[in-house]
């Protein structure tokens, strides 16, 4: 039976411990197209993976391949530790529904982040403050975006302002906090890698067919390193090389405020124009 | 039994079809510091796929967590097509040797590319011509590096040339090409895609104890188009944004000499310093 918490987004990823299957439901309040939002899908395998007793070490990557729309209501996680050493675990993680095919198909490492050489050769993304910038007032009808506050800095999509002769930017620079405010953890960091608008809309200025077909998301902080920046918000920057034949990529950053490389991310996403 | 190939390189990805087991030989051509060379064993995989009867689409995104090192002689690849529809595959492929536990966990997708509408954001890395440059005269003993001819237009290593007082830069613009010419396939690819060196031997000017941990690479054109480009080189570009605690990432591109985006790539990988 699960229980409500304190913020949507953890009654979102709750998921109840198995043996090797863990159980879990889609959220209607992150709601994308035609199924729920993937950031949100990735953040329950990762939060699974995160609560699992054999879990040890930090989410260093996490892949996930969306391989078919989640339906609403139950789901299943199978989890598997498929190798471990002193220093790392990797993991491979199924979701079904219903005993049928699966849906969800995620890799993820788990490493101890030892004290090392370090250097942050990206420079931090220049913006206006947070509280200056005006949230995004969205015209995308899928209940997960209303869950976020997106302010844009650079980029923000214009969406059906008529088709242009030129493909526009599909560049953003924005900052990203939940809705009702959250303390940013590992969780927000993965949900939040998915949770740029498809670069296509921003190139295309309108809204297309479209859908995240595999994400990877590699974490460049600790836990408790992230844990004591004790942060509600990232600014995060998109952009995309190429739009080919029905599938386009992007990449991503997120920063905390005070300038630290949290988590980089990629994609390859379909759509139909 | 193997049958030897006309190029090392289809030698060292070769691959017996089983049912659901496939069975190769890691090569001593292309070995690494503690086993082969990741870019090999992706393409042995990617191979793997590519003639996989089930198959249909061209590869789209290719995942290999390396979670152990693979040992000379023979290994299995257990293939799973783990969901499909009309219009793409979602796979899982473990690598065991023995066996034993897993050593090499991959996922992949392959799609059909459709014409649609198309934009190739990304700028063309402008370069002096391949004849032009001087091929890397490799101090690294691993003998996969001498397969490969590799012409630093930017960003040479320069290792061992006493420890800098600030990081060097971790970017490169190379040519990338095999040693022993063969024209540029989805396998050479997703191999050229690891055969960056690390990019911390480019921060740290020197070699230290480093290993690829996750690599995702994504395919921007279909196979026709590959092969109808006839090239045996690769203008490439890689670069890091951050290390930390034990850990760094490398982002890269793959270009086509007449400017045809064909792949990126990202990992995270590894390093003591």
């Amino acid at each position: 039976m699960l229980t409500k918490a304190p913020h949507l987004f953890d009654d979102a990823t709750q998921v109840t411990a198995g043996d090797s299957s863990w159980q879990g439901r889609s959220s209607e309040d992150y709601w994308a197209f035609v199924g729920p939002f993937g950031g949100v899908t990735a953040a329950t395998i990762l939060r699974a993976l995160i609560e699992h007793p054999q879990r040890s070490g930090d989410p260093l990557a996490l892949t996930v391949n969306y391989c078919a729309p989640v339906a609403q209501g139950a789901f299943d996680l199978d989890i598997r530790l498929v190798k471990a050493n002193r220093s790392s675990q990797h993991w491979s993680v199924e979701m079904t529904q219903g005993g049928a095919e699966i849906a969800t198909l995620a890799t993820a490492v788990f490493a101890e982040r030892r004290p090392s050489w370090s250097h942050q050769q990206a420079k931090f993304p220049q913006a206006i403050a947070f509280a200056q910038t005006l949230p995004y007032a969205a015209k995308i009808a899928a209940s997960w975006v209303k869950q976020y506050d997106f302010r844009f800095v650079e980029g923000e999509p214009k969406l059906g302002s008529s088709s242009p002769a030129a493909p526009g930017s599909a560049f953003s620079k924005l900052w990203i906090a939940d809705r009702a405010p959250r303390k940013i953890d590992a969780l927000s960091l993965i949900s939040m890698s998915d949770a740029f608008f498809g670069r296509i809309f921003h190139a295309r200025s309108e809204l297309v067919p479209f859908g995240t077909v595999s994400l990877t998301t590699y974490f460049h902080t600790d836990l408790e390193s992230l844990a004591a920046e004790d942060i509600t918000r990232v600014l995060a920057v998109a952009d995309a090389k190429i739009f080919n034949r029905s599938y386009g990529d992007q990449h991503g950053e997120l920063w905390s405020p005070g300038g630290r490389l949290l988590a980089t991310t990629t994609q390859i996403a379909y759509f139909k124009a």
